[in-house]
């Protein structure tokens, strides 16, 4: 019974997500669902990003989380057009949420829409919102072995954020196994290995982004 | 819609739970629910607690993962009784899965059941599988603001383990502050600081494990 009602509720899901898919591609947005696990560091990414792109490409953001609207105040800060989604204990966004927010945003000024799912390796793959890409973001701290794991996110992904990778030395995590598995996964997956800390691969990563808007 | 289903299912969930709490105390088992971030180090937790509570404390474990039987088959290199769910893509444990697979261990010869939950901090925190206690592991890579992004697992969590302590000089995380938070979402809630690494804080986990059984 429950997976009846998944595939109903997936259902409405996507009819929405086309929906968002036809608005956004009416206002020429390009929009990016940003994944990850609770402390991967997307936020921070995002902050990185954003300066890194900013005068390049106009941005905006739709923030995802169950309670706090702890990112999305970091998001505004930078002077970046952000909205906030409280899910209540939801544990991903869906497209009918996301539909709400994107349209209090001037899509018209926006060529890229960054929408920072909430941290999940599960549920939100399971979720179209409306997005031309997926991006997950795994932390060299969580081990090697989340690619096949959690293989649908990576599946999905048109980019994985090797993220933290200056934590590298101080744990056991296996990076050609890694990539190996990555790609086994999905074949022509691109994987950038990204820091925060050290700014390694942010450049690549904001090259990525302009080369799909 | 979703959330009167959702209701409905946590419902009948909660009837098979107490069904389970009831077989459990019957066999005199005490069941741990150990969660957390995917990669915050729970199947190294585990491994090491093991080592550390044999000869002390009968242990059995169940091994929640997406598709693979990675974990169940670290747990049984170390001559542990474990039985392996597969959630087939699901985000969480439920006390139906948990019950299937506590029928197939000899609960007789068990004193304490520590059922590792699918990596996630949202879903697994509502659905209860009849454990009498949860512990959650947070890991300090993963940042000092997930307690208050996730409160709800954290609010549920008899012990909260701060695992990976050894990377604290590596990372930004104010252990001040989410001690703080951690105690004002759950004022008696017990922190432990561990590391698999160094080995800090597994001696007092274990004493916390011997004190409940």
């Amino acid at each position: 019974m429950e997976i009846k009602v998944m595939k109903n509720i997936l259902g409405e899901n996507d009819k929405i997500a086309e929906e968002n898919r036809a608005m956004f591609r009416e206002k020429n947005v390009t929009v990016v669902n940003l994944m990850g696990s609770p402390g991967s560091g997307k936020t921070t990414l995002l902050e990185k990003t954003l300066e890194k792109i900013s005068g390049r490409i106009s941005a905006a953001v739709i923030e995802g989380d169950l309670f706090t609207a702890r990112d999305a105040e970091r998001i505004e800060r930078l002077g970046v057009p952000v909205v906030q989604i409280n899910t209540a204990g939801g544990c991903h966004l869906d497209a009918a949420m996301v539909k709400r927010a994107a349209e209090s945003l001037e899509l018209e000024k926006i060529q890229l829409l960054i929408v920072e799912n909430v941290g999940n390796l599960v549920c939100p793959a399971e979720f179209d919102v409306g997005e031309n890409f997926k991006a997950t973001v795994l932390s060299i701290t969580e081990g090697d072995d989340k690619p096949l794991k959690y293989p649908l996110i990576f599946k999905e992904s048109a980019v994985v954020l090797l993220n933290k990778i200056d934590l590298l030395p101080y744990t056991n995590f296996d990076l050609a196994a890694a990539r190996e598995d990555l790609s086994t996964i999905h074949p022509n997956v691109e994987i950038i290995e990204t820091s925060c800390t050290t700014g390694a691969g942010l450049d690549a990563w904001a090259d990525w982004l302009a080369g799909v808007i």
